[in-house]
């Protein structure tokens, strides 16, 4: 972190800043330009934040945070990707990882439909929602605890593992109860409490960007996840917020290559709600795992049109199927397997 | 909302999209153009969530809504202003209202000298954040319970209602008891499980936009605590996420006239953390009030150089005193009062 | 400018860096972190743009630049508000300026009927597009010289300056003959050879922001306009394009008290683009009056509903006499004069 | 298009819109549903544009755009790919081309090198900039003419057509005299009289999207060079402008299919503006091919780090021979050819 200091800044403005950083705990280095001196900060950028508060100084013109500001989600900590398994399907390694199936969970007989023939087209792990953040609150909520039923019986069936979404923390136990990972959307990726939560829980953890969250602020709540005590955090790209209406979100994949630089942590990416039309589910899985992600979280519907909450996104399970059959030797050009 | 075929949807396409239609209970109307036919759907629009699950069939185009899908808050359902009083405060009226106090509740001594003098200077309600969503877990996230205390025997000094934010439903209770208005922040705007436990509870509620949320899913944040049976609901505005980096956030202070023609709920603006610099306050606070708004929030800290957080956006309480000065004969000319 | 090195960057690095900085012509400050040294750059920033290549080094983090590019543009080089008349008319001062008159000029009598009708309403300046900058090609493109030679009959008439859009470097000289004040429209801010053109020319210029300009990039444009010789350039804040659909762009009130601290130069607000609406106009003319607005610029039409382009953004005359009314008690509580 | 009434609108106000709609010379469609009533408006949508002013009118709530406002750009008037060849070189077939070169033309040695290198590595367009949209005043401007023959030395030297940009009308014809291909820049995409002077002169046209262009208005500028008669029009996707600010754009691949679905035109991708470094563009690129691009446009020097401009984000010429060998592969796995 540096100060910038206003053009005219005294030598008792110097001082006086310097002290008020030295009693932060941190040293000092001083740098004078011909117009402006700047006032460079030392130490562990963790504690830095509070420093912020000096630009209400009359004499301070910016602080411009120079580092990022996590520390165990950054490759810096930890050269090595990690790399785990949940219930033996491997993440974060040479293998690509395909979570399918439908947005809400709406009964047993879709349910089931869409995990055996996720399952039988190559999909690893099983995706549905019990609870279901919904914009609106005249749309369908979710089955919840039903779901959640539902989905563990779905697993036993097919031996897939099961990630969905739990949206507070007094639900975490109960959803960790019948899942194998814990989704957290994107309207939660800042809902702190929920993060401490799913943090001690221990269970592995898909973080969703949020819609309007910085790469930098998603590590960030990663960061809240990992100084928690939990290590097994999956980031999912699913589109952020931005002024072009033609899809329903604008899928940024350039998260992947920036999230790999800047973290060890695996990423995977979300075509279905990244582009919000099933029609261009299958061009940007595709360009997902070229820009280099650990996988992709696709939504599955037996019939699309008749879902009760995002079917205009939701792939059938031919398309699902003849989509896996041209990503297997996408996979392997790209020096992955699947 | 309306359903666009593709050129070349054959009669059975036709039919076949009317009658799914029909099956959701709504009308239809059709519209024959030179190119395209148009399906038109009739009933009520709180209902038709579902129906862009259509948008999934191979002979529609899109799914277009025509409608605010919101009831509750809209200015047709309910044409007058939504005014109410909190411990005598009137809110929604006439009357500007000003909160105002520190970010963070940090020490009885902070919280006592900033109310005092907030109060001195006209403020009618007292803010401060006891829990803090804070986007590093390394920064400082409040005093917790002890703040909400604190701001209990502020309030009892004062006579200032207090606002201040619950981040989670379990602690809604809790701070329900030491507050007189509910905050949700931007952060939980779409936090479902919270808004119906706020709903519940009853108390006012102040709801900050989202940084990415349009103002319809605001207002559609403020329909799931007016469907929970709570009337009593602000809206917030403080600044959404854009490109530009010069502001913190982009103060959209065209939600003001937007809102109120939308709806009949009360709108204050947050011109301290819409602009992220104490430098822009001023400015952006008679701005607010000018473009229509009911009521400012605005970040006073006695020494926010030494701040715990946000000292960038603080004023000091001389500077909020002046700022108020000029805020009376400003809201005298728009015909209100202050 | 600042260059942060990577951890583990050797001290041949830092030499070579430093090397390379120095053969520029820039001296170096050398500030050594606990993990990473960052090189400081001593110097005018204006000549700085190309050391952003040093990026491509494999050693080199980030190149962060502290400082505004801009320098003939900044409030630092000029400490005094820009102040000038054009035709009688003063600008940046005291006295409010309301620019009014119809998107388009469409024929000779819709331009008198709305010029004498916004004069006796009190604007100070007649604008109108002869040349027009359309998204669709089958949209009506202006009546181009014939719309000049109505323009200037106008000003005749009723004494008001003129201020009309030139959109391409060819055209300068034969709008420049008929306008007294040459309009950079939005799409242009950053047609660079068109700004080098209206700089020669010496008519004062009125320098719409584009849709995703920064601000610092719009007063980089405005330094092309300086640069060139030319010192009468009002900027006009016209709104942003975000997320939000409520309203065509996002007028960016917060860039008045930016503009104002960073520059010297008289800045102006478009409610009626920044909105899109007619009924969002006053509210946004208030409150761009409020946030420190130099001036105002509104369109204004007869029959706005036949309006050839932008009529749903228009007022009718007797609103905007009806505003233009509201505003003048308003601009005089500011410290103003209207 | 469809205009929405307000609730309450009477049998006169739908009679009176009605009439206007029909005076434009368009037939009209009226839905009456339970609040609200509907009109359609049939016709020719190129023409449709003008209607957007009855929202003016009191009755109207909102005038509704249903379908694409272009015509000869969409895949509607045109199912089959367009496909030309420059100079041989075929685009928009199952080939893949790649453009690569500096981004500025600084010197021959520094041309011919590139060019050779890249000619080697596969490329089979020559790209350079002779002259440069810079933001700033201070930055190079380019070596404008001796530029253009510089790269015309570089054509004859490798065999490779050449694209660069054109930034003026007036410049159209010597530009045209030098280069195969025409580039419209980002900053230029709604520049219609530049529009109109390289649909006349009938070469090839690379027509970058702007960094807050909607594909809607892209295409509409595309339109404007196909209505002036020239069909041979190449999109380039090169990143939006977001609140992202790790990477200097947001690189937005989610337009390539849309585009690919909404228009016949090819589209080629530059993830080297895109992204603005150097460590993303490998990434960027495989992942722009897999989302089904055309071709990519790829900035190489031989001295990044001592390039006049956007060295941060160019290659050097063996980690370009390298991406290309990397993208060999991957094309043939699409069903492509490079």
């Amino acid at each position: 972190m540096i100060i910038v200091l206003k053009p005219g800044a005294t030598e008792a403005d110097i001082e006086e800043v310097s002290r008020r950083v030295r009693d932060f705990g941190f040293k000092t280095h001083l740098s004078r330009g011909e117009v402006r001196t700047i006032i460079g900060i030392i130490g562990d950028d963790r504690a830095k934040e509070q420093l912020l508060a000096l630009q209400s100084l009359a004499c301070v013109e910016s602080v411009v945070r120079i580092l990022q500001p996590f520390k165990l989600a950054s490759r810096e900590a930890h050269p090595d990707n990690t790399q785990f398994t949940v219930n033996g399907v491997p993440i974060g390694g040479k293998q690509i990882v395909v979570m399918a199936g439908p947005c809400s969970v709406e009964s047993r007989e879709q349910l089931m439909e869409v995990a055996t023939k996720a399952k039988a087209a190559g999909a690893s792990i099983l995706r549905g929602g019990a609870f279901k953040p919904r914009t609106s609150p005249y749309a369908f909520q979710g089955l919840e605890e039903e779901g959640l039923r539902l989905l563990a019986e779905a697993r036993k069936a097919t031996g897939l593992p099961v990630v969905t979404e739990v949206m507070e923390p007094d639900k975490v136990d109960v959803v960790a109860e019948h899942a194998d990972i814990l989704q957290i959307g994107a309207r939660n990726v800042q809902n702190f409490s929920l993060l401490k939560r799913v943090a001690e829980c221990g269970k592995p953890v898909l973080l969703k960007r949020g819609m309007s969250t910085s790469i930098q602020e998603w590590l960030l709540s990663a960061e809240y996840i990992l100084a928690g005590g939990n290590p097994r955090v999956i980031l999912c790209e699913r589109g952020i917020r931005t002024f072009e209406t033609a899809t329903r979100f604008t899928l940024d994949l350039n998260a992947v290559p920036v999230v790999k630089k800047l973290s060890h942590l695996p990423i995977v990416v979300d075509p279905s709600h990244g582009t919000g039309s099933w029609e261009y589910v299958a061009a940007m899985a595709r360009a997902g795992l070229a820009a280099g992600a650990d996988g992709l979280l696709i939504e599955v519907h037996g019939k699309p049109e008749e879902a009760l909450s995002d079917g205009q996104q939701s792939l059938k399970p031919d398309k699902f199927r003849h989509l896996m059959e041209e990503l297997r030797p996408l996979a392997q050009v790209l020096g992955r397997s699947l």
